[in-house]
């Protein structure tokens, strides 16, 4: 089928673009001497996730225990969730699945590895755990440094778990100004987790995984001596926010949603039949890239705002657009735009090559 | 199973509070003389659908061919498709789809409407239109009054269609600051369209359908003489968006998202283990009601931000909150968080009476 062929909107994938993606991360992490341990929930897909790790990838991270499952039920098996597991049925849940993958969880709490620690007595070996520092984004975490060697010491001594290195998560490098400010991000990313190491060797607790890195910290933080893995997510399809910060351009923004125009209703007005429930409302607008997205080759268009199902945009200059014209654009947040479908369609040529589910959709839990 | 025993994140429903929301919607369409056609794709769910029809909607109302195909297939056969149905592929499904219920139609345009037009040639029988007028949101149609009137009775002269009335959706009444302003914006929508259809009689187009009445402005809309429906759709569950416009509160309130506080890595901060991907990034927040959601019962809770599967909100005063302890949060936007989940928990006196499909997630085409 071709891509006129589908029906709108729908969630399309430029094959050639997404491989060259995956291929380029993996050099960087071979170049750099890390690991790459590619974040899953951008694409939420078993088969996308199979071709990073065939690219390089030594396991996978995921959101949450739900998108493990999904991972472990397609044969990937050696599984990060980097997200605190608490309550009696997600320990359940994870001692079944440490039955049939290799799993390691993050976390910030004593409280958080008991309950991890139980599961590993009962299993009869110690679930490995990253601990979890704040680097700056002041979500999960305690402070880089004495604090965070501090929680980790005291993390290592919960029996039933075996503290194997720490993690964090610089969200913050999103809101960068610029490519200094994103790189200096990207090291004190790194040199923080390096620093906290030492300090917990120091203690006597031999520090073996130094997992950093998203996708607009990635390639710097991967060169900074200590690291051992990194961890982006989005550069597998890119999105304006990779755009504004100027480590993606329009062909290395892989995925698209493909839209028709259904309304012309002014002279300057237009409608596309996609809103929130196909882009989500994620994502900052303003120049250099004005809009809720952008239109793929067409400048000349400009999203002004969404409702749940209409794209209301303007027209620039001398633009000409009728009812029933298409038009590819690219998501703000990609990640939660992939999440709002079932299937994607895998393009080469503009041919439909191939439906690539997205079958970890929705598994919030 | 008692509300204790889901896992999180979970939508849960309070089956009492949603079946005295559809009740008094109802009540309101009754007393006013008007038709009540509720907008479904707040809760996507036939079953929901049903029960409003039982109430006494005389049909409902969806976002998109995909909903109304859903609706269609659990047998609801009185639908108005709220959105122009544009091109070979959404032509074709309506065919199919007007073989087995009655649908209806709005559009905006003269192009769009001899597509529809082809249909209601190819079936031998005309097929209803509404024509969407703008009152004020600046989305669909042309301004009311003369430019519209013109409008329709140009779309009248196209065959195959039934021009059977005219419909507005003032969206805008969700940016009114008072009930002063709600007022005004519900009334000015109620008579611009009365005036609009004035207008196409005098030129010999009787305007049967004046359809009107998101959830902000329904009930003022519904007493304005000419009007003969309704439209809301929110007010099944309502949200905080109602509560920041005066016209609920948070025990009518029926749709909570379910979660677990999974971190307090400082004194003042917490996590709970859903975001954007369990509530959407819709929505204002800010006083009265600050934080990207509102914690039922916990006014000393403020969720101040959310990432992708991260809710990090912060405690007031002396609040007290443990690890694992479990929080009912009610959305900003309930339409969008509703969207993003595959089943809903019907609760009485907070047990589990029965689980609701959200059948017609995703449904975007």
């Amino acid at each position: 089928m071709h891509l006129d062929d589908l029906d709108t909107p729908s969630l399309v994938i430029d094959l050639d673009a997404l491989e060259r993606n995956i291929g380029e991360m993996a050099a960087v992490a071979r170049a750099a001497g890390v690991r790459l341990r590619p974040h899953t929930k951008t694409h939420k897909s078993p088969e996308i996730a199979r071709t990073q790790v065939e690219a390089g990838a030594t396991g996978i991270t995921v959101a949450k225990l739900g998108e493990a499952e999904v991972m472990a039920d397609a044969g990937l098996d050696d599984l990060l969730i980097a997200f605190p597991l608490v309550g009696e049925r997600k320990l359940a849940r994870l001692r079944e699945l440490l039955d049939r993958a290799d799993v390691r969880v993050s976390l910030d709490a004593v409280d958080v590895a008991e309950g991890v620690g139980h599961v590993g007595k009962d299993l009869g070996r110690d679930v490995p755990v990253l601990v979890e520092v704040d680097t700056g984004l002041h979500r999960m975490g305690r402070e880089a440094g004495d604090p965070s060697a501090r929680l980790a010491l005291d993390i290592a001594g919960v029996p039933g778990v075996d503290v194997i290195g720490l993690l964090t998560h610089a969200g913050h490098a999103y809101r960068a100004r610029d490519a200094d400010e994103l790189g200096a991000i990207a090291t004190r990313e790194a040199l923080d987790l390096v620093d906290t190491a030492e300090r917990c060797e120091r203690e006597g607790l031999l520090i073996r995984v130094i997992s950093v890195g998203s996708t607009p910290t990635a390639r710097v933080a991967a060169t900074v001596d200590g690291v051992t893995e990194i961890r982006p997510g989005t550069y597998v399809f890119n999105d304006v926010q990779q755009l504004r910060l100027g480590i993606a351009t329009e062909q290395t923004c892989a995925a698209r949603v493909l839209t028709t125009v259904v309304a012309r209703p002014t002279a300057e007005r237009f409608l596309i039949d996609a809103g929130t429930k196909s882009f989500s409302s994620d994502g900052d607008d303003g120049p250099p890239f004005p809009g809720r997205g952008v239109v793929a080759g067409r400048p000349d268009l400009v999203l002004d705002f969404m409702n749940e199902e209409h794209g209301v945009g303007h027209l620039v200059g001398d633009a000409v657009l009728r009812i029933g014209e298409r038009l590819e654009v690219i998501p703000l947040h990609v990640c939660s735009t992939v999440n709002l479908f079932d299937v994607a369609f895998g393009l080469r040529d503009r041919v439909v090559e191939r439906e690539i589910a997205i079958a970890a959709r929705g598994k919030v839990q």
